[in-house]
């Protein structure tokens, strides 16, 4: 068959993993942990398994889960939206972002999205006959320059897609950044899709700027967030939208037919989780902020610079004094000759990004960062 | 926002199951069983679940799950797929229709189904920008007329979509249908989606026909199936598609930024059950069969008539004798006034349907089956 996605190649993450496992290599390249979730809710998902709940969900996702978000939304954001109408259950965070722009852009429709940039946005875009506009933000930093972005608006723009705590830069928007996007945009004809998956992974003193604390930009936002990274569950792919009812409607046609309902057992085990153990998000950012500096400081001694990382389980380091390899090379270099696999930035990004800098996961055990940080301090 | 899916809204099984909830209702509309799976595979999900499987699978899915599923087709259909290349694990059956679809149609591309026709074929078809073109078959046989069919072909006929055993009729083709669709594509460039979810629920003497049998159809073909229906686990959501490698290159294109990977552990459970309880889908039919002949018996002195059912968990059932209402306004009255809730067949086709049927689901307990048909047979 003609190809559709003609350009697109295997995700960056497989293609390391791979490569990781294939040279025996220490996994800092796909995100996610080298540890177990919590035991109650493992426990809880065998418990609704034995108890037969395991006939087909509702299609916008089972109550008490909808429920439990909506009343952890309003405890965190001070806004509780609507557990019917405005809550959508989904296969993680990846099918909440495909819904959306499927159900948002049309043919010719521009999206803008802040490169460096997840890699799941273009291709969703682009089967949707949208066209991408690319705004690049430079390291360390990694700051939107507002003026930039309104000269990218046009009679076309139908969505602006935003990421905070921001995947791959370690990065976060205050709520400041978030009233800058919406004085550009109150007066258009725009939404805006905000991925939030990292939202209980924040280091920033004024904690997470989601949107859904913003009274009229979540009128115009799809605020998207997953179980994954806050239950250490990354193979469980339960994730969440949270629109108004008018949109939500929209992404709900999309999700019908895409996925129709989510694994119901794996849903209850999450509501009971969510409920009964607030603390568990409540102590995440103490959790990840103490791998955060054991990695960093395991690098403190070796000829890496490393960025600073506000949120997220990722650590950016500069290899400028290390080699002169472009970072897609270098990281092969790495995976094979230094036993430690890692992300290089440029794959998120459209234009050139001659930056030497890649992406290190810390969502790992103690043993496992003090490993890495030994080899790589032999640099 | 301005709606891509217009005219879409909520599928007849989200609304005949809460209908069915209201009114307290026997619910035999939306086809899922009320028993629960097998023990062995609940306690290989506990396990898994235990054993800490719970990071993100490999995009295409677990190495375990794909290669005992190309083992079985082997055994069953005499044909080997090439367990790295040919399968893709998905959330359900529904993910797969859903990519393929996506990935093999374009913006005017016609696609060829058979009214009655699953619901959520088409809402894929038109968010790719494809064309439906819908052959209304006629009861009680609903049997293609390849003269028909063949005229219904053009230069942008693209896919053809199949289902057999074929939900709502009941129907089921045999090997020399497949080969009349062969015969009549053979010179074209023209793909065939294969709907064969109830592949294990098949009554017909001669078995089920699939695609994966026919030599040449196969290398056209994607065949999909999925375990809710053959392991009474509708609420776990995997499914799969078997295409030759250079289809299924594509097709994983979009499932890799639609929902990335599926549950980890729930796929190692499977895997674990086609490799070591094989006896449980060869017992299907029987097991199956009594349910629909419980049914049916049930029925018996009622003033409804039975169709034949060759396949699946449904049975038709014309009420002419009973009511003049048309179908969907005699479900409705059905479930308020009768207590039974059921599915009306219009709403699978295009054209007008004027037939007085409507369908059963029998994938319940004895007990459910017996108090239906007494309600039934008070009509
Ligand atoms: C879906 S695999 C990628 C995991 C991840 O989010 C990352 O490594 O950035
Ligand atoms: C996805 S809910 C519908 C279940 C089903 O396949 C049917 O009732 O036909």
């Amino acid at each position: 068959p003609e190809s559709k996605l003609p350009a697109l190649g295997t995700t960056i993450f497989t293609q390391m993993s791979a490569l990781a496992q294939k040279h025996n290599a220490i996994n800092l390249s796909q995100g996610f942990p080298d540890f177990d979730g919590p035991q109650y809710l493992r426990d809880r998902l065998a418990y609704h398994v034995s108890q037969g709940s395991n006939q087909y969900a509702p299609m916008t996702g089972t109550a008490p889960l909808r429920e439990a978000i909506a009343a952890k939304t309003e405890q965190i954001y001070g806004y509780a939206p609507d557990a019917s109408t405005d809550i959508t259950i989904t296969a993680g965070a990846t099918e909440s972002l495909y819904i959306a722009i499927t159900a948002l852009v049309s043919k010719g429709d521009e999206v803008i999205a802040f490169d460096p940039s997840y890699d799941c946005y273009a291709p969703a875009v682009e089967l949707a006959g949208g066209v991408m506009k690319r705004i690049q933000l430079q390291p360390p930093e990694f700051k939107v320059n507002w003026a930039e972005f309104a000269d990218q608006i046009t009679d076309r723009t139908k969505l602006v897609i935003i990421n905070t705590p921001h995947n791959p830069s370690a990065t976060v928007w205050s709520d400041s950044d978030v009233e800058q996007l919406w004085q550009t945009i109150a007066d258009k004809h725009i939404f805006v899709l905000s991925d939030e998956v990292y939202e209980h992974i924040c280091f920033a003193p004024q904690g997470h700027a989601s949107v859904l604390r913003h009274p009229e930009l979540r009128q115009r936002a799809i605020a998207v967030s997953s179980f994954g990274k806050t239950y250490h569950m990354t193979g469980w792919r339960v994730g969440y939208c949270i629109a108004p009812a008018i949109i939500s409607a929209e992404l709900r046609k999309v999700h019908q037919y895409l996925t129709f309902s989510i694994t119901t057992p794996v849903q209850l085990a999450l509501a009971d989780m969510l409920r009964e153990a607030p603390e568990h998000w409540q102590e995440l950012p103490a959790f990840y902020q103490a791998k955060r500096d054991r990695l960093a400081q395991g690098l403190a001694n070796s000829r890496l610079k490393v960025l600073p990382s506000q949120g997220t389980y990722f650590l950016l380091v500069d290899y400028s004094d290390v080699s002169d390899l472009d970072d897609v090379a270098f990281c092969h270099w790495l995976t094979e000759h230094v036993g430690v696999a890692a992300i290089p930035m440029s794959v998120f990004c459209a234009a050139p990004f001659p930056h030497k800098l890649i992406r290190l996961c810390f969502a790992k055990r103690e043993a496992t960062l003090d490993a890495a940080a030994e080899r790589l301090c032999q640099l």
